[in-house]
């Protein structure tokens, strides 16, 4: 980092602290009115934000990024308007700042309050998608912090102009527009910057994949939540709903596929695998889904077809595949699926198909993930099933929080 | 690290990895059994500690090792009675583990609970103060995890027998002795290790001076409580009841110095600090605290003494004393002693002396710090104090826990 990038670092450090102090001190109202007015703004903006990402869009090719990479930085209609829903779901969300989680008098007269308080300067490191920009910042803004936010390269153009649209309404909703700002830098090295600026960042959030997250905590020296990676299995039990079980894995594989809480891996008790494996397996493949399979499922399901299934590898089960793929093992029973959840298991969202109360017991204690599911698809770690409204990521993290 | 260092820190992460897994699932009866046992273990065991401890002493004075520092080390049968009660109280306080802390249900019908689990494995590091063996064992075993203790080398062969002690009650109660274990070799580069250890540290709690925290926070991949370092300040408003503002920077001061919890700076403000800096300065001095005054408190008090009132330094205002010394400024309002705080403050406990609510009220807001006090002594920071029964130290970081 050359010193004028340092410098330029601890400049939005330094505006940031000091625009926290204000959104600290702000009440809802305002932060809504602000949220309201952002909204309003990204509205209004649509055409320059489109050209702003066509001009990303068009480097992107240039360049020879992939086609799915280039698709999740594409912004649309229908993308930009759900920015601006987003921002005033948010306004809509309860205020967290000054709740009074608990209080109590001790036998001295002494009265202790736990209250809620911001942070202070909230830092997200994202990857492509732009609309991380406006979901991260309207969040961090409700709850009181200041926000620098650090998205992909590749979308430099787009978030610039975001912010721009975004920030420029906070003064007239009385709030300091330092309260949100980018890193316009693209160089990696000020990544590295933000996450070793203790007097100025009191928490980073990374929100991508498993590259950028192990990059993140890797090298922070302030607090890390860290998100999002997520090999998620389910775990079919003896004593399981066979229908019940089918409706979980094809919603848990199929109904987003490239969500962290996806499931990757499907375990399979051998005394149901039969019944439950040729027709399931034959369903998802239809669907699309590529099977990957330990030998006794190859030899239960394979048979059925020309091509067999493809056998699967020990790195498959390390695998977030966030793909139309699944593997498939038959276990012995519930401690071979624990075991093997523990061994791969990335602790973000498991799932348990029984009818049997000792067994989702079990299950639920010995499986150490910040959700864990009984008859339930992994897919509803998320803000919105929880009732939370909206999200940066899932935490897989153990201090708190811990989910969505 | 040589390979075999390297290979015995990985062998105690598995035996502590897999005993963590029998902790967590252990119920409140087996631990609390377990811990008076240990209780038993260590009143029996009072001669082998004492002689462990007597063998550390020397070697410490052969070092030249200073006074206070031999001190710290040196157990005696108060200090190991006082570890052994605390085993005790640690059984009697109520179990976290499985503490269902809110629960809702969804519209679409699916059930959501938020429960208590244990981390796992916690890795505790601290410096010659052997009793943290002991305190900080009962506490993560009661809360399901198991321990990885990193003592100072000083201590190191009372530590050994302490947990020689502590362990072996683990089987007698039904539970791997693995769960508590030290790292038994001096080497720093062993804490380096231990703080690498994703794989099988969950959590790592350094509990010393500043210096051992700076260095875990800088090496640490691992999540980390911070705790402790403690620049405190209490501030006496022009609106405050001026016996009550003695007797609580009195109490903040002189009751234990030694404690993070400890002002180290008063600030006053200057409407009041005729009235009270006098009397206030003359009773500290004579209870033998060294009074190191800006210019304005030299002249109102320093006047009075032969030997005046040291200047203090820029330096003062962000040093933890630890000792009978207090910094002094005089300030034009509640601003300034915000403003103060806030550059010089480590965000650990900060008192406001005043009978303005609308004061207290904007101390509290503005001031961001585990905890913020009104009319009370910062010594108050404390898990006893608050009705915690026990600590392992006060968290000065943002994410859950901070505080006690």
């Amino acid at each position: 980092m050359s010193p004028t990038q340092k410098n330029y670092l601890i400049s939005l450090g330094q505006k940031a602290r000091a625009a926290s102090r204000k959104l600290a001190a702000a009440n809802t109202s305002i932060k809504n009115r602000a949220l309201h007015l952002m909204a309003k703004s990204v509205r209004a903006g649509q055409d320059r934000i489109l050209s702003a990402n066509a001009l990303d869009i068009a480097a992107a090719r240039d360049k020879g990024l992939g086609q799915a990479l280039v698709k999740r930085l594409e912004l649309d209609q229908v993308k930009i308007e759900a920015m601006a829903r987003g921002l005033e779901e948010v306004a809509a969300l309860p205020d967290p700042v000054g709740e009074v989680v608990t209080g109590w008098r001790r036998p001295n007269g002494l009265e202790i309050n736990q209250i809620r308080v911001p942070f202070g300067v909230i830092a997200v490191i994202y990857e492509s998608r732009p609309n991380v920009s406006s979901d991260a910042a309207a969040l961090a803004l409700k709850a009181g912090n200041a926000v620098i936010l650090r998205g992909g390269s590749e979308t430099l153009t787009t978030n610039r102009t975001l912010v721009d649209l975004l920030s420029g309404t906070l003064a007239a909703a009385g709030l300091p527009a330092e309260a949100l700002q980018l890193v316009a830098d693209p160089d990696r090295h000020l990544v590295e910057g933000l996450l070793g600026m203790r007097d100025y960042v009191d928490l980073v959030i990374p929100r991508g994949g498993a590259g950028l997250i192990r990059m993140v905590v890797e090298k922070a020296r302030v607090p890390v939540i860290e998100t999002g990676v997520g090999n998620c299995h389910v775990y079919v039990d003896e004593r399981a709903d066979l229908n019940k079980a089918k409706r979980i894995v094809i919603n848990a594989k199929v109904s987003n596929p490239a969500a962290c809480n996806a499931a990757e891996t499907l375990l399979v008790h051998e005394a149901v695998a039969a019944r439950l494996l040729p027709d399931l397996l034959a369903e998802l493949r239809q669907m699309g889904v590529e099977i990957r399979g330990c030998d006794k499922t190859r030899s239960l399901f394979g048979g059925q077809l020309a091509d067999g299934v493809q056998a699967v590898t020990e790195e498959d089960w390390s695998t977030e595949y966030l793909d139309l793929i699944l593997a498939v093992k038959v276990v012995g029973g519930l401690e071979e699926a624990v075991e093997h959840i523990r061994r791969y298991g990335t602790r973000h969202s498991e799932a348990i198909v029984t009818d049997d109360y000792g067994r989702a017991r079990r299950f639920t204690e010995a499986i150490d993930a910040a959700v864990v599911y009984v008859n339930a698809s992994t897919r509803f770690t998320d803000g919105h099933e929880f009732g939370f409204g909206a999200e940066v990521g899932i935490s897989t993290q153990k201090l708190h929080v811990r989910g969505p």
